[in-house]
Order: C-alpha cells, then structure tokens, then sequence
C-alpha cells in the first residue's frame, strides 16, 4: 500500500490546457459542450494524452457483511450480501446488465462475506467474515482495513493486467449505508440526521432508529478524523476498504475512476484523505438519492454527471455514465476541425 | 400529413402498468432505479412490449437557412449552415461522432438551405430556399409549412423502412434559435427577454437585439396561437416544420422519439399542439443551457434525462442520452427477478 500511494503523482495540467486548446478548433462553438468539454480535458490531464482509449472498462464489485446489520438498520436481511453475490455471478443483477451494454470486464470480489460463497468466478480474498458491530466493536483492526486495502488494489492491478483502460467500482453490502454515513459524519463533522436517507427503503421510524444507531457507534469508537485509516478501521467495512484501495491503485495506475453513489463517494472520499492527488483521476458518474451523497460530494467538490434518482449502488450509476466518457474520447479523436472542414468562424 | 396524424393513437398504459408491475420483481429495491424506471415503463407503453428493441435508432438531421439571419441575430454567417452539411456528410460534426458511437442510421436532409448542397448522402427534399425574413414577412406559406411537415413524416418513413426503431431528430441552421424563440413566445405568451440566450455565443449587447428583432416580428406578423401552423408559417423554419413532421411520423408509426435541445422541443411542443397524443411518445434527451428551453420543457412537462450544460443541437443532447434508453430496455430484458434468483425479500 505505501509504495503504491508513493507512485500517485498530480494529473497532468499541461495535457488538460492542450485539450482545452483543441477543443476551440472543433466544429461547434467554443464550450457548446458543456461538462462534455470538461470531461475531454479530465481524461487528457489522466492520461497525458489529447484523445485516451478508456475502453474496456473495468467493473470491479466488492461485497461484505457488516456486524452492525444485528441492529436492524437496513431493510433487507444480512442473507442477501451472498444471495446477491451469487446472482452477479449468474449475471443477473443490474449492474451485470449495465456492464455488459458497456462491454465492461466484470469481476465480483468476495472481501468479507459473513458465509461461504459458493458462485463461480467469484475471486475470493476475504479479509474476515463481515466486520464487527460498530455499535460494540471497531469494525476491524488497522491491519485487517490495511489488508481489505490491498484487496482493492491487487482487483485493479488485475483489471490493468486484462487491458481495462479505466475502472468503475460498485459494493454490495447488506447495511453498507450505516458504515458509510457514520464514516462521513466522522470525516467532516455533519449531523448524523443529515446524512442518513431511505437506503434501500426504511420508512422514517427505521431511518430515525439508524440515526440513533449511528450516534451510538460514534460515540463508543476511538477514531481520529484526520487519520482516514483510524475512521475507516473505527466505523467502515471491509469493501469499503476494498473500493478505497481501488480509487488509490486507479490513480497510482493513471487510469480514470467513475466513482458511483454514496458508499463508492464515501470511499473515494477516504482515498483522497490518504492522498489528496487522488481526486483528479476520479469522475463522478451519478448523484445518488441518498442525501448523505450531496454531504460528501460537497467535500470533494464533485458534479455527477447523471441525476436519475438512482439509490442501488452496485457501480450501477457509474457504468450508466461510462459512454459520456467514451462521448467525450470519440469527441476528441473523430470531430472535424474549422480548418479541416472548411467552414467560417464566428462573425464577431 | 393529415390521414398520417388520424392514426395517431394514445400510448397503451395497461401495457406500462404491466412494466411498473415487473419492475418490482427484479433484483433491486423497488423504485431504485429511478428514471431509468420511468423511462421503461414509458417505452412499454409506446410499444406495447414489456421489453422492446429501440435499436437501431434512426438519426435524422433537417439543415435550412433563415431569412432574419440577414437581420445578425446569429454569431456566426449564414454560410456555415451549408458548410455544416457538408460536415455532416463528410462524418466530421459531433452528431455524426455520436452517431457512430450508438451506431445509429443516420441521415441528412435539406430543407431549405439557401444555397445548392455539393455533398454525397444528403437528401435533397428543399420546399424552398431559406424562409422568409420574419420581422418583414412570414416565414414560409401555409401550404410550404405543410410541405416541410411531409419531408419530416416521409425522412421517418425511411428510417422506419431501413429498420430503425427509435427516432433522434436534430437540425442545423443559422438564426433557428430566433425562429424557435419567436415561435415560444407566440405559443406560450411568455417574455421574448425570458425565452432568448446566448445561442452560439452572443454577447449580451447583440441577445438585445435579438431580443428587439423577434419582438418586431412579432408585432408585425399575423398569427393565432392556438392555431400550431399559423405559428409555425409566420414565425418558424422549414426545419423546424420538418421536425415536426418527424414528431408526428414518430407517434403514429409507435416509435420512441428522443428529443434534442430548445429548438427542437420548440418542434415536439407544436407537434403536440397538432396533436396531443404526441407526447407520450417523446422522451427528453438533454436540458440546453438556453433559458427558452426551460419554458418549452415547462409548457411540455418535461424532464429530459441529461444536464450537462450543452448549447450545440444537431441531436447531439438526445443522441447521447440513447444509451439511457439502451439501459432501460436490457434492465427489463435481462436482469434476475427475486424468485428466478432464489432472494429473500425486504423483512418489512
């Protein structure tokens, strides 16, 4: 892990002003494009190059248990973190979907799944089965968030090695939302009622008792919140770890990270604490309905590209945005210039 | 154009409530996937499938000039609208870059550019060269306006015979932001001040005059508001009538019609006013950045999928909003319900 985050340099700004120079001889008028625009000059400042290839994606999905489930914060039974990994290894669930319409390298990281997996094609690299209840007990030792760390980057070292040329990262975690929002209220002192939303559909009653589980948790653990290791061994999970490891590799990598919804921001969030030069590898793909995602989003200063009133996590909001990037390659690769097609330029 | 708008039907919502209903049993929280759910059910309820094919989409793009450009309401020459087609037929503008990435049918059509078109593949169907000057004339006869209509319903018809399956209008041509927001202001009474931006880029000074010039239009032509083709000839553009025409085709041939940016959905609001069962067949690609688009999408109630800051038209908003659409349909064609997937249900 440290010698990785030694190699993350900046992005590259010279390559981001010479895209921004191209994109003013293109046929269209100048920033007609929007975010479009700004993208184009994201991913030359990534890749150091006017026109990146950012295809095959990768989609890497970690899934982990949560001690805190017991508390009966999530609306959905502990048993579907396995029941859902089995069904990414069937290919049936959305962001199997998603990737597939993407042509997308998909792969399925079994980090901390409280029982055995039996699915094929599932990598298995279980740190420990499910993290501890927050309310009672640090998630996990600082060597175990350090190892769940590892697991993120060896999935992305692993993706490099299968050609992908850019990474998108999902979970799967059966009261996820919990560790996450505890984590971001930690990080940046937000009130817990202001962070925590319907995650896979609580009423209010059950979202006010999240609340209160939430508050108990960070009042009973010892965490530093300038110390992104100790919050997220404190309060976090062990694919949240996973997802962490993933946006540092992606960054030491140089290849471009859309980060998805909350949990994903929450991680990317704790990349970018470890190493702030992390923030300009990643894309925001999707702004999630939870409301805890427009919290950590303000913190890394962050615009999704999409709104859809997405809350499914997966890396599902993330692959919906991945052919705006590919727009914005083909943009800089295909379009023809003022010069080269022959047509006036503004009459002012 | 008229037997063509009697077989116009209302969408099929048994067909759509039969999608709200499988929705439920795929593997997501239900309701979690946001407008990509709203978008589902509606193309169930254009087509009547529970999971229809929209590909390929069938791109087409109507270029014509306008006889106010000559009053500089535009940054750039009138030239350039040939110049443009002769960009789109070379494969250089971003609409034929989006095209490509999409793999979309796409076409090119004169309407009415003022000058003779020198390029392969454009369609030739000019009702007449450039409309009228509005501010001291009407923009095109009654009977031209209709003409222009019939080269939009027959542009679909061979998109529909050469198998496409869903419909992206887009358009080319100097000063049309001016016909649109004259159009706007006629059909909705809204402020000509609230309705007319930057375009392609003028500064305020010359959105002034703008501004001043479709208010003499205005006042100087004779039209009824609720009458959509007297709008249409005194103050619009014989792409503008094109896409209307497009609309229209669309709806009766029971095809998902992806609208672009302003002076397109100018276009899907007057066919809407011809006929009201237009609209459940438009989806909304993009939100332009010009203010009149707002307006129309208020007047429309519309909400388009993207909002990436884009001013260009051309169909680029809708063509990149496609993939949104692709999503939708391979979500309802693909994904694992909870019983095929063996998943515990929400404990609630």
């Amino acid at each position: 892990m440290h010698s990785l985050i030694a190699q993350i340099k900046p992005v590259d700004c010279a390559a981001g002003d010479r895209a921004r120079a191209y994109l003013d001889t293109l046929t269209k008028p100048p920033g007609s494009m929007g975010m479009l625009e700004q993208l184009a000059i994201q991913l030359s400042e990534i890749s150091g190059e006017l026109a990146p290839s950012i295809t095959p994606p990768g989609v890497i999905v970690f899934a982990a248990d949560h001690g805190v489930a017991a508390e009966g914060v999530s609306a959905f039974p502990q048993a579907v973190t396995a029941q859902m990994v089995t069904n990414f290894a069937n290919g049936g669930a959305a962001i199997n979907v998603f990737a597939r319409q993407i042509n997308a390298h998909l792969e399925v990281v079994d980090v901390g799944v409280v029982s055995d997996v039996e699915a094929p094609r599932v990598i298995i690299d279980k740190v420990r089965r499910a993290s501890g209840n927050i309310v009672t007990e640090d998630a996990m030792q600082p060597e175990q968030a350090q190892a769940a760390i590892e697991v993120g980057i060896r999935a992305v070292e692993r993706a490099r090695k299968a050609g992908c040329r850019s990474v998108i990262v999902g979970e799967m975690g059966i009261a996820n939302t919990t560790a996450s929002s505890a984590m971001l209220a930690a990080f940046t002192g937000t009130a817990v009622e202001k962070v925590v939303g319907a995650g896979t559909g609580l009423n209010s009653q059950q979202q006010g008792h999240k609340i209160e589980v939430i508050e108990r948790a960070l009042a009973a653990r010892n965490y530093e919140a300038y110390e992104p290791l100790s919050v997220l061994a404190a309060l976090g999970g062990l694919e949240i770890a996973a997802m962490t490891g993933a946006y540092l590799a992606a960054a030491a990598y140089r290849l471009p990270a859309i980060v998805d919804g909350f949990i994903a921001s929450v991680a990317a969030l704790t990349a970018c604490r470890i190493c702030p030069a992390v923030r300009g590898y990643l894309v925001f793909g999707h702004r999630s309905e939870e409301p805890g995602h427009g919290v950590v989003l303000d913190a890394l200063e962050a615009t999704p590209l999409l709104a859809l009133g997405m809350r499914l996590g997966e890396g599902s909001g993330a692959a919906l945005a991945f052919p705006l990037l590919q727009a914005a390659t083909v943009m800089m690769a295909e379009m023809a210039t003022f010069t080269s097609a022959g047509i006036a330029d503004k009459t002012s």
